[in-house]
Order: structure tokens, then C-alpha cells, then sequence
């Protein structure tokens, strides 16, 4: 449970980030604008994705950016329809996307294989090739970020959304949507480097956290809320802003402890609207912005530093690495190793 | 903060949800026929729902109900898409069912206004007719749940699984569903008998709770979750038994306490397995299982009483019936007003 060594290699991957992106746009372009020129071509009236823990969490980004980009809906199907209930989807007309790390769960393999004969154009993004996920999909990409051993997946969730938006840029023929992703590895640098300390004793003392998002950032507030759970044996939920306000601000009254991905987009002002009444309800609120314009009002709201991506789409990219480098510091200030949680293993097969 | 009545208005409507219920049947039974017969004609490629809270809980049970027995994929879809980032979906093909109880949420009826534009067939379920909502749709669903005045839900989500699964029976032109429907009363008033007093002392002193479930029983799942937050200031948190088994069950190792609603189907084996390795991690798991199987270990396990609906698909509506009944008993026990949360309103109107 204590530490053994003085750098974990959730700490070493999270450190990657920057440079596993730079490859990603130098090596794997092609990949994303085959897969988007498929996409052009089968014209998918709905998208489908299928996967779990911090992929399935990417795939909410991804939701977000075809949904608001290509103007498709997005539908999470849980892999247990085929694996557990053993049903069948209609699916002529829709694209699947599997998104795995091991590319080898069998969960999601047999569900990709019943899209493919119900009719969908499949796709997988996995970081291992080839793999059983890879070979059986119609188009395979591999999001290249190399060899991953923390429990607690970091450089392949950033890698995930990175390969996302370049798939939506070739997809939608969005030119600055693409030159945006091959600019993002020098503010992914930046973003190591923000330090968010001054959150570390309110964590270590919370009783429960929120992390809040919207749009795209309400994938990351996922992943954030799994990542404090994981690695630091602390109950945080995510939460979108808009359903915050109604039955869970109730947690407020008890001391809780907010984390609020800010957007740049037109979500921002119901993002402000629920620093402030969290912030008005009780709880202590912590601020990612992007802007760098939320102040500290001594008391209740406190502005983490967070860098800017090169285009607002990509803001949670820069802002789940800093969040990385803290939860690693967070762990570390409570005595937990990351590499080692108690009861996980690195791959779950889940049926 | 202290309960001023002997009988809150939470326990008065959920009381009511047996009779509820029965006048659904008796009552609108040719609405959902008649939505169901135009589902059939239109034959959606995919549905989308729009919700939010409760109503959003009662939509993941439709989610299931759909992919399941139709076979058509559905897609949960924020209505922020039009509300806030003013963007339109291609919609052709699809099917957009929009739930509320009030019927009058400018974001609902925006996103369905939209929908309609796009192409969908656009249903609506409420309790409230005529409203915004109903009177813009295509076609309008009343679940009959009468008026509803605790700030906490509980009549209206039970009616609204209630009139979706005769909805679906009527659109696939399952009969047996549909009689089982209409058979289900009778089982919901056993099922307010159900004492689970034996969770309230491990529930009132749990740091966290996770409520599990999986298929249709997820969506009774995320319905108690909001219910431990919004009336008894407790974080409790939903999840599939798939998603458990990865980072989530590091609290285990902090005493967690979970809820975990059995199922008869395909996914009993899989919720078994969770109910094992959650107690084996230092979890106390309460079940609440509708075949009375699981019995007590003596200390990490302790079934709840359950009643079995007329078909498996229907065993949420009970279980989350014994739910309302104990977690009003548990605000009281906990010096909380269910009727009176300190930071809520009843109608929250989102952008």
C-alpha cells in the first residue's frame, strides 16, 4: 500500500502523453483519414460505440464530437446485449466503433461481430495490433501509445482522444479541426507543468467529490471520477452541469468537494452558473479553466492553471493530463501506490 | 431539516403506485397502442431519447426494453445538443421519445422541436397534459401518474416504466408483456410491504454506496442513487456489474456498502458473481433478489424481501417501489424532511 519507488509508471506513462500524440500525427494520419473516408462513404445515419471503464469514457468524447461536428447520433450500447442477453441489433445504416486498449476483450469482439453481420461498417481503435478486436473489424487504428503497465490508464485515454478527433476532422473534412490535433502535443507539454496542488488537502479530506463537465468535457469529468476512485480509494462521481442542479446538489450541504472542467464553448455559462451555486451551497469548488479567468474568492472557489489547447474541442485533452500529474501527486500524498491498487488487474474480462 | 408530519408526501404518493398503475392500464391503454402502431408503421432505425433526472432513469429502462425487444438501438442525447451548443442532428430514420413530468422544460421542447425538423417521429411521455411538450409532439403519451408534490419522484418514475414497457409491448405486438403489464398492480402493492429496515442502520452510517444493477434493472439503479443523494444527503452512486469489477471496487476496501438488484434473466450469473466479489473485498452487499434465492452469510450478505413481477422484465418497478419506501423510512430515520430538501425545487429548469 506504501510506495516503493520514488517514480510510479503511472506517473512515467502520464509523462509520455506529449510525445506518444507527436507520433500519433506523424505515424497514423493515414489511418484516421482512411477510416473518415469510410465514414464519408457508408454515411452512417446513427454511430454506435461499444466499450468499458476509461475507453468507454473516451467514447463519450467521441459522442460529443460527432454529435455537435458531424451532426450523427451517438448511441452507447453496453457489449452484454450480445455477450450476456444474446440479442441481436438491427443496424443497417449505422457504424460501429469499438474502442480497447488490449483490443482483446471477448465481450467486445462478439459484439462487433454480431454489428458486422447486422448490417454496420465496423471500426475498432485499440492500442494493440494486431488483435483479436483489430482484425475482425472492417477498419483497424491503432492509436500508438506504445506499451502501457499502470493499473490506471493515462497515455492511451489521451491517445484515444486525440486519434477521436482527428477520425471526426477526416470524417467532416473539418481542416482546422485536423491542423488543431497536430498542434496539441506542445500545450499537452504545457499542461504537465500546471500545477494543481492546491487541491491535494481538500481531496485528501474529502468525503466525496463531484467532477463536473459539459460536452466534450464531460467525458474527461468521467475519467477524472474513475481515476480518483482507482487510485486514491476516494468516492468521486462526474456529473454533466446541467444535471448537477437538481437531487445531487444536495451533497453540497455535507462539505463536498467539486472539480469543474471549464469549457470555452457555448457551455461555459451554465459551467459558471454551477461554480456558483455549488460554490453559493457549501461545497469547495476547484476551477479548470482554459481562459484563466475564474479568480479565487478567498473561500469557496479556487482556479486550478490549465493551458489552452489549439482549438476549444481539444481543451480536455490538456486539461485530464494535468489532472493526471496530480492524481499521481494526490496518491502519493496518501500513501497509495497507483501502480498497485489493491483488488484491480490490468485487463477485466467481463462477460 | 426535521420532519414535521407523521406521513411525508413521499410516502403518500408512494403508496399511491399501485393504483397508479391500475388506472394506466384501465385507462391508456389505447394511447400506447395507438404509439405503438405508429411506431410500427414508421419502423425507426433507431431511437433517441431527451430527459433529465428521474425521467432520464426511466429512459435507460426503455433503452433496454428497446434493444432487447425490438432490437433497435437507442441513444441517450443531452438536450444541450440544441439547447446550448445550437446544433441539429440528421435524424431521418429515427424515432425521438422526450420524457418529463411536468412537460414544460424549454430544453425538451427545443431539442424536440429540432428533432421533428430533422425528421423524427417525435413521441412524448408526461404527466402533465396538455403541456409544451405534449402538444408538440406527434404523438402524446399521458402516464396518468396524477399530481405529484414531494420534490423527490416516485409515482411518475414508476408509472413511466409502467407505460414503456406497454408501449414496447405494443410496438412489437408482444402480448405476454402487455398482460403482464396489466397483471403487475397487484404485485406492486406486495411490493410495498417489503421491510428492508435491515439496511437502514448500514445505510445510515455508510460513507459511500454503490447501487447496482444491470439491463433493465441499471435504470432502477441510477433512480436509487439520485434518491440516497437528493433525500438523504448520502453519495451514493449507480452501476452496471460490468463497470463495477474494474476501478470502482476499490472502495470496497473503505467498508462500501452496496444495493444490488437481482435479476431473473441472462444477467443473474454476472450479478452473482459481483455479489460474491464485492463481500469477498470487504463490501456489505444487500440483494434484493425476486427469487428469494440469496440467503444471508451472516455478515457480508443480507438479502432484502423482493416480490416477483408477472414477467422478469418488470421486476424493477417492484424493486424500485420497496425502494421508495424504504429510503423514506431512512430520511426519517435520519432527521431529514423527504418532502423539504434543503437546497431543491420540484421543477428545475435546465439550459
Amino acid at each position: 500500500m506504501t510506495r516503493s519507488t520514488a517514480t510510479t509508471r503511472l506517473r512515467q506513462e502520464t509523462d509520455e502523453i506529449p510525445d506518444r500524440v507527436a507520433m500519433q500525427v506523424a505515424d497514423r494520419r493515414d489511418d484516421f483519414e482512411r477510416a473518415g473516408a469510410a465514414l464519408r462513404r457508408h454515411d452512417p445515419q446513427m454511430l454506435i460505440t461499444v466499450a468499458r471503464g476509461s475507453s468507454d469514457h473516451a467514447a463519450t468524447y467521441l459522442k460529443y464530437l460527432s454529435e455537435m461536428t458531424a451532426g450523427r447520433p451517438v448511441a452507447s450500447i453496453g457489449p452484454s446485449i450480445s455477450s450476456v442477453y444474446g440479442r441481436s441489433l438491427r443496424l443497417d445504416g449505422a457504424a460501429c466503433l469499438s474502442v480497447s486498449q488490449s483490443g482483446r476483450s471477448p465481450d467486445l469482439t462478439a459484439f462487433q461481430d454480431m454489428a458486422r453481420q447486422a448490417g454496420a461498417l465496423t471500426l475498432a481503435l485499440v492500442n494493440t495490433s494486431p488483435s483479436p478486436l483489430s482484425t475482425g473489424a472492417d477498419i483497424a487504428m491503432d492509436i500508438g501509445a506504445g506499451p502501457e503497465h499502470a493499473v490506471a490508464a493515462s497515455k492511451s485515454y489521451v491517445c484515444s482522444l486525440s486519434a477521436m478527433a482527428a477520425l471526426v476532422a477526416a470524417w467532416t473534412q473539418t481542416a482546422s479541426l485536423g491542423t488543431a490535433v497536430s498542434r496539441t502535443p506542445d500545450r499537452l507539454r504545457n499542461a504537465l507543468s500546471c500545477d494543481w496542488s492546491a487541491l491535494v488537502p481538500a481531496a485528501s479530506n474529502a468525503r466525496s467529490i463531484y467532477v463536473i463537465g459539459r460536452g466534450p468535457g464531460f467525458a474527461i469529468a468521467q475519467e477524472a471520477a474513475l481515476k480518483f476512485k482507482e487510485t486514491c480509494q476516494i468516492h468521486a462521481e462526474s456529473y454533466s452541469a446541467a444535471e448537477v442542479m437538481h437531487g445531487p446538489i444536495q451533497l453540497a450541504a455535507n462539505g463536498l468537494v467539486a472539480l469543474v472542467f471549464l469549457s470555452r464553448d457555448e457551455a461555459r455559462p451554465g459551467l459558471l452558473d454551477a461554480v456558483a451555486r455549488l460554490a453559493g451551497s457549501g461545497a469547495r469548488v476547484f476551477v479548470a479553466d482554459p481562459l484563466g479567468e475564474v479568480a479565487s474568492d478567498g473561500r469557496a472557489i479556487t482556479p486550478l492553471p490549465c493551458i489552452a489547447a489549439p482549438d476549444p474541442l481539444l481543451d480536455p485533452l490538456c486539461q485530464i493530463t494535468s489532472f493526471y500529474r496530480f492524481i499521481e501527486h494526490l496518491a502519493g500524498a496518501l500513501g497509495f501506490d497507483p501502480d498497485a491498487p489493491q483488488l484491480l488487474n490490468k485487463v477485466t474480462e467481463t462477460l
